[in-house]
């Protein structure tokens, strides 16, 4: 296990918690915990993958499973723990987006797709575990509203995009595009930047648009 | 761009107006409405595209998020416009949704599927982004219970493949197939025209059942 | 039609019946409760095949569309015998249950994935499609919170695994599989076993944790 298996791990953690302590907000049982935390570590990956036609990255080895069992077992065992550890599974989580996002446009770009395309992949193997998350446990998925998460996966593949028009090497690229989305984030919810909220439309319904 | 193209922008154009206005009901930030704009419009493709086993449509090239960019500087800058333009918006996503069945239904049929597919395809198309739309802003289904939106599509469905068997020319079959779903669509809401109500398991909870 | 083919179809009604009435529940239109019930049927089974990178199973026939209509044809024609047949649909749906999860497991196999893979894509099969009916009806996925559903696909799996290494006939391990599927999911609703609730985070919110 090298450097990189060691964040990926670590980033799926961290998401897996943040799943699983929702779920237990909602009292599932421990199978749903599970699941929701499975989804929210595992779900952008899989969309991307299936989105690439490639095989989701966690049938090709177990340890994404694993790894999320043992997040349900941490939080069944310290459960205080976690919630006094906020600040830290926050930096987890935001190291393991700026992860996320790298390995996404990477494996897009390697599968072919054009630098546009592979920028996307990244936003989506970041943010869209953490909207199905949402889905499963019957929310408005928090990321359309509240800090700048998906606007900084955009970052970093900007970033990323950038860094390799000036030929720099890639494991430069990396680390710099996946710093950036961890800045990015970590400013974003220090000093509480979000996007302008749309108004205009308070009182409509779906039944009154079509 | 032909005027087939004309008519696909003008559909995504339709369909992302009708998602981002949704999602500024629900206090949405920008880059949530985009998004939720962004799947009302290529969510049923998008589907469709994973069940065919193809690249989705819009990973091929990225005038189909520009488009959707369009339809939230629209929104940002005109809100008060989309309100009173609300039947021209109707009109357009009528005939986005002609446009899109018959697309649905072609390009199954390319991918060498019989028709009950390309027909169940083409209702995909159609209808699916407006589901995943709904879902996102965490609203049950409108579709589920108003007006004869899916069925349009069956019958555009339906209508494509008599003109086929009848062996009428291709740009026929697309034209009297598109024109048949939006005359569908335009009566039903004209006339309320919707389907029956299931009734009799009023007070029914999924513990309930299961 | 065989013997299996009989199963398959009678579980596929068992599902549809239950997206139905849970549809008519929420005053869904006959449309809406045909998607419902489609969903439940399918759902589960379009993941795993999505996942696996095959052409879902009922895009290959149309039975399993024709059997979903059955099953509307059924309940709103015989509504009140639903309910009242309520133990016999419970039965058919575990022995539904039971053949979706050797479906799932055997298909996995010969698609050349691994044991634990094809166990995961078993829970799948037998699970997802009740997942995605309540996000659809927009209720908290029940399986998340009652009785052992996704537990008994588990212990099907690791059945029809160690039937497997103990080279049984294939027919053997089929049967021995489903039945334990089906004697796991009878105990544990008849006697309310359940998986322990998590518990410690009772008023954590999405804003409070990311």
């Amino acid at each position: 296990m090298n450097f990189i298996h060691l964040i990926d791990y670590t980033g799926t953690f961290a998401f897996a918690i943040s799943g699983i302590r929702l779920a237990s907000a909602k009292k599932f049982d421990w199978f749903g915990a599970y699941v929701v935390g499975l989804v929210t570590a595992i779900g952008g990956g899989t969309l991307r993958d299936l989105l690439l036609d490639v095989t989701p990255f966690w049938m090709l080895q177990p340890s994404y499973l694993i790894v999320t069992a043992l997040a349900l077992v941490f939080v069944i065992l310290l459960g205080k723990l976690v919630i006094r550890l906020n600040n830290t599974f926050f930096i987890f989580d935001a190291i393991g987006l700026g992860l996320f996002v790298v390995v996404g446009i990477e494996k897009s770009l390697a599968a072919g797709f054009p630098f546009w395309v592979a920028i996307l992949m990244g936003m989506i193997t970041g943010s869209a575990g953490g909207i199905i998350r949402d889905i499963f446990i019957n929310e408005e998925p928090l990321i359309f509203r509240k800090d700048i998460y998906a606007l900084s996966c955009l970052l970093g593949g900007v970033v990323f995009y950038i860094c390799t028009k000036m030929y720099f090497a890639p494991f430069i690229i990396q680390i710099v595009s996946a710093v950036s989305v961890i800045i990015a984030r970590i400013l974003a919810v220090k000093y509480h930047i979000s996007l302008p909220i749309l108004r205009g439309h308070e009182d409509e319904t779906p039944s009154k648009i079509l």
